[in-house]
């Protein structure tokens, strides 16, 4: 084990470290940020933790350890409460293996959003998730929290929507965007076949040329004449079309 | 009308009303802001906005309004984009009427997770709202901006949790926990008479004794062995147990 230590907060790696809070310098550097023992576990598991920022004893196996003053840690720490261990991880899309329920995210922005919706995907065995360019960037802070880990189980891949809709459909996916107007329930479209599921933007909805590009349009049946949060509404929808239930 | 102006950021009004931003402030006010023309609005409707604080012209009628620079609206708000109309709003709690659908929050401690709920509980046409005494505060901006305006159509009250379920029960209230261990699924447990659902703390889940006391304990069938962010857990339980689904 290699463990170097730093103790000024005007360290270069620390500039470098703190870089990364901006999709910019993501962008830049191809590295994202993981804070907590639970995050930087799942990042080693995965094969992308390059670097183990800590400030106190580590306590499990990795040979590259940088010991950080619990100011510095501050400093690069973008939690309320104090995080003792900040891994430094690659980013590197994970394939997409046989898929047949997939969700497809048009524009959303809010990064708790996001990340809600991929640990919902995951939870309910989704294959696949893809976002528009204009959708907010995956290695937000708040989206790594938001996922709880488990943006590391699911392929989450950007994408012109437009064109990925055709390759889809000419892959036997059924094309179904979530939207009030001229829509049908869920107990009309059925569980079974390929599906993919397009959700909108928070404000906007599903764009209008994405919706027209699809084969069905769904809505949640509601007593109100209220709208949903759009991580909730992906919520119901990946419950009721889960492969297996 | 009658219209003030203010142009100082130093006058004491503008620090009285930055003092709503905390809770100590609203509690002893007994007053709380909304942000934005649509909760504006909303709030002149249920009757309980005291002041309106704007920075250009008034689209309605209203008879306590102050004008107040840009750079003031500023320092009042707390929305990233630029807003033009803060609401003072009374804090009013509305009454519960007739009710065979309610909800009860153990301890969620996150503002969006809390605004969602609510948001979603109008939705589905729930009839009440019940907040454990650590459950975070409802006059937080986030939770108001979560809400979506959602807040003015639905009774929310605090309340010791362990008591009501006490007196819901005596109401004819079947009270359901929802908790991965020793649960049933939506398909076991009837949508028939009245139903009070317990969601938890995003880290803890409902506390024990809560569980104990409750009739039932629920579960959200998964594919996964992930766990679901409480608002989408809480939205898809919603969905399912709407009164006329």
């Amino acid at each position: 084990m290699n463990t170097e230590k730093i103790t000024s907060v005007h360290n270069a790696r620390v500039k470098a470290w703190n870089a990364l809070h901006t999709k910019k310098g993501r962008d830049e550097a191809h590295l994202f940020l993981v804070e907590g023992e639970h995050l930087v576990e799942e990042a080693l598991k995965e094969n992308i933790l390059k670097t183990l920022i800590i400030d106190r004893e580590c306590p499990f196996d990795f040979d590259h350890i940088i010991e950080v003053t619990p100011e510095i840690m501050k400093k690069i720490s973008q939690n309320v409460s104090a995080v003792h261990m900040i891994g430094v991880c690659e980013i590197k899309e994970k394939k997409v293996g046989d898929a047949d329920r997939v969700i497809l995210l048009d524009g959303v922005q809010d990064p708790g959003n996001l990340g809600t919706m991929i640990r919902t995907a995951v939870s309910f065995g989704f294959d696949a998730v893809y976002c528009s360019n204009d959708t907010c960037d995956l290695y937000n802070d708040k989206v790594i929290r938001s996922t709880q880990g488990a943006l590391f189980h699911i392929p989450i891949i950007r994408k012109d929507l437009s064109g990925h809709i055709t390759a889809l459909r000419n892959d036997g996916f059924r094309i179904v965007a979530t939207t009030l107007e001229h829509s049908k329930t869920m107990s009309e479209i059925p569980n079974e076949g390929r599906l993919a599921f397009i959700f909108g933007n928070e404000g906007n909805g599903v764009s209008k040329a994405i919706q027209q590009a699809s084969d069905e349009r769904l809505r949640i049946e509601m007593e109100g004449f209220e709208s949903l949060n759009v991580a909730v509404a992906a919520g119901i929808i990946m419950y009721h079309y889960q492969r297996n239930l």
